[in-house]
């Protein structure tokens, strides 16, 4: 069983130029998701993780899973305006301009051991961001993990003071 | 335990007039959490799924877990523009003008018995475009499940041909 085979290369999406990675086959198959599942908590040492952020919204995939096999709450990571209650916000650089993620201001308690999750590390900008509210809330990172790292974007740069696993490499 | 307690109220939320109800708190606690998905399973009575449909982006948590606990494959159903390989598209009526849902061409076989979840029957337009997505590729829809129903709505009247189940109504 070999999880590579399950992520399917979309060549021009969302626009030309890009080699996009799509998931999709690999949630649809039940042996190849439950593999890549055992590999990220494998990752973990069973470690104690008290909470699961995952990032919208290819990070609430795995990040549930995470979280339910951890007996971890789950926290979603949301573009703006979309969590209802008192949030934080983190911004990121992209290509041209700024965007930004927020966090329930209740979701983490300091001291709180957090696995933060997402599909794809790329250039780290969303990483990076999540790092930084886990951090507002007096949350400590165990691990950043995901499904793939796409390495010659060099995200690891981005959140280089925790350890970072990903199921993935390319 | 009362899993309405982990759904909390946002007055003017997305906008004035709207009463939000939150799954946040909910998915953070993993008791609560996993006492709905429980509710959810045995809503289904041990038929067999084959797939569980999850719409955009709220669909994606609990989806994802009962696609797990069926051993059934996950397909996310997201709107315009977010899935890159082959899609089928449905449309359904908002307040002021349409919307549309897609679906990977390839993520249903004919035969295959699906389950339908979101977090919240409301008008029911979601999921009717749902249920239009799984048809068009000749799945059979055993259930459509949801966290919420909520009622005075009338969301029902537009899956009415399928079984529906709601583990909290208001």
């Amino acid at each position: 069983m070999k999880i590579e085979n399950y992520v399917r290369d979309i060549q021009g999406f969302p626009k030309e130029g890009i080699l996009f990675k799509d998931i999709t086959p690999l949630l649809n198959d039940v042996e190849a998701r439950q593999e890549c599942l055992s590999i990220l908590l494998n990752s973990l040492k069973d470690q104690k993780i008290d909470k699961v952020v995952g990032a919208e919204s290819r990070g609430f995939f795995f990040g549930m899973l995470l979280a339910q096999e951890l007996n971890a709450g789950f926290i979603p990571v949301r573009k703006p305006n979309k969590l209802p209650y008192e949030t934080i916000s983190a911004s990121y650089e992209l290509e041209y301009g700024f965007d930004s993620l927020e966090m329930h201001t209740d979701a983490i308690k300091a001291g709180d051991r957090v696995l933060i999750h997402d599909d794809v590390l790329a250039t780290g900008g969303t990483a990076g961001a999540v790092c930084e509210l886990v951090e507002k809330l007096g949350g400590t990172i165990v691990q950043c993990n995901f499904l793939m790292e796409l390495t010659f974007l060099n995200g690891r740069d981005k959140i280089k003071e925790y350890p970072i696993f990903a199921a993935i490499s390319y």
